[in-house]
């Protein structure tokens, strides 16, 4: 059996270069050796964003955007609405029945959010979204789910939800495995350890050339540099992670130049800053593209969904089948 | 607009006397006046009977047998099957965004469960199986739905999610009024406030008449009447209650010779046994006529259910518009 992978992202806010390094770049890889799912996560994001149902819609064509911009291609990966495969909230409910409160409890996310508003004033939805995300993996049998260290434990749930699935009725659900990726977490222009548009220490994947370059140059660096010739610190440097992250080749030099003090931070900048630019540059182009033709974005949307609900429907009438809910077959 | 009455019943058991004064008997005259549906609750069967969904599957036709055997008519009622309406599913995920944790605890039967078990081990599907109730009535845009005063709290939280619902996105929603049910729950054969299978205290609207003479001839009397002639207390004599729920025109001759001790235990019961021959002989017939044609009761299931499917494709759109959850449209 062919492996197939899923992967996605909720619809709350559009991609950065935190998002490219720590999943994109690796998809567009992945869809050449697999069959590769992508999810557009929407129900999941009105875990948290219910009251703003039309900011989920603009972030979804945005993500779109992002994706078709960094090579995920309509082609290879199948690109799909979360929403629109009610097969998923089929198969959430029959997991439910089996799931106890207490294992959604040990959710690190759950647990860490019932930590400060307690579990009462949760949301339903909101303690119950791990077994959304078994659905998602569940009803196209991805194989593959690539995931942080921190996404980890979600997995897990996943899997015990599948192979208690499969005990209780008949094997017909496919039990994930975990692909970790190598890549450490994306470090903000300001030195926080995470990137994020929030925090607004990112670089966005339709950056102009303009935007980056000034996004480097108010970048942190070493604060014990203060003369171009001083020797600096690059493990603590965000420019210095960026280099390793985008120019991974070129990076001993960058060190070396950094710590002996023969490299000064604005050339050190200047560098990659025209790294970055040489990396956005095409995704602007294939955004702009897409951008300027909003009816081909849907249509690869509504092709993928097409093709995800095709093999949603396949999966719900095993499981029909496995629990006795096939009456009239 | 026509009022549309919301019903059913949880696939759990056949059905017996209890269920047919308690709600059967008003849901034939209800379908007279008003547009009906009648939902076999298989999902929420498996909030309880997860581990045995073959057993659903047999009690969903038991008790499609018992509608079809008290009057419940194809051509008045909408019978359909739960887990056949997707958008149910859809509905209970979205409804489960925007209600906490603590507005389920707050249900008198979720509450009650969680002292037994402790909220931690409930399974989160049954802590949510209000929500799901929620979606059974929004989904059909049912106007009353008939319910007893220990489901009342079920009814009100409905209310308040479809409140909700409408304040948050648009009002498509239509809240549900309460139409509350005059009868008294049936007494138990052995004179236990509930008529209850796994009591062993029911009697099946498939009794044989050989059935129906022998659990009265065991029920349970006033245990202070020893000899025929003996003054009698009908308050707590299941048989009057029978009386009074079966025959209420005869029943205070009844009470004033069981008082008076001028009529004993015997003819009494002789006569409850006579009127519930009368009541149950019907429905044994339109029974038989059914149980010989599965095809047909498949059919009226199915006929239901597309129906029903139809006003939820209807009421799914409307809610995606209102959520803006119609990217392409």
């Amino acid at each position: 059996m062919k492996e197939r992978v899923l992967t996605g992202d909720r619809a709350t806010g559009k991609l950065h270069l935190g998002h490219y390094v720590g999943s994109l770049q690796n998809r567009v890889h992945l869809q050449e050796k697999y069959e590769t799912f992508v999810l557009l996560a929407d129900v999941q994001a009105l875990t948290t964003h219910f009251e703003k149902p039309d900011l989920i819609r603009e972030h979804l064509r945005e993500i779109a955007l992002d994706y078709l911009s960094v090579g995920i291609h309509p082609d290879r990966s199948t690109i799909f609405v979360q929403s629109m495969i009610p097969e998923i909230a089929e198969l959430t409910i029959l997991f439910s029945m089996f799931v106890t409160v207490n294992a959604l409890r040990h959710n690190p996310t759950v647990k860490s959010e019932s930590k400060n508003a307690g579990l009462d004033e949760m949301y339903y939805g909101f303690l119950g979204y791990p077994v959304s995300q078994a659905a998602d993996i569940a009803f196209c049998k991805a194989t593959i789910v690539p995931v942080g260290d921190d996404q980890l434990p979600h997995l897990e749930l996943a899997r015990k939800i599948v192979r208690r699935f499969n005990e209780l009725y008949e094997p017909v659900l496919v039990e994930p495995k975990p692909l970790i990726g190598d890549m450490p977490r994306l470090v903000g222009t300001d030195g926080n350890a995470k990137m994020s548009k929030s925090l607004g220490n990112a670089i966005a994947l339709d950056s102009s050339t303009e935007e980056i370059a000034n996004k480097i140059k108010r970048a942190t660096t070493d604060p014990a540099r203060v003369h171009k010739n001083d020797p600096g610190h690059p493990d603590i440097c965000p420019i210095y992670a960026y280099h390793r992250a985008f120019r991974p080749d070129e990076s001993p030099e960058i060190r070396e130049g950094c710590e002996k003090g023969t490299m000064g931070c604005s050339a050190c900048k200047a560098r990659i800053t025209s790294a970055l630019e040489q990396l956005i540059e095409p995704m602007r182009e294939r955004r702009s593209y897409y951008a300027a033709r909003p009816k081909a974005v849907d249509d690869i949307l509504m092709a993928g969904t097409q093709r995800a609900r095709g093999v949603a429907q396949e999966t719900m009438k095993e499981v029909r089948e496995a629990m006795s809910l096939n009456y009239f077959d």
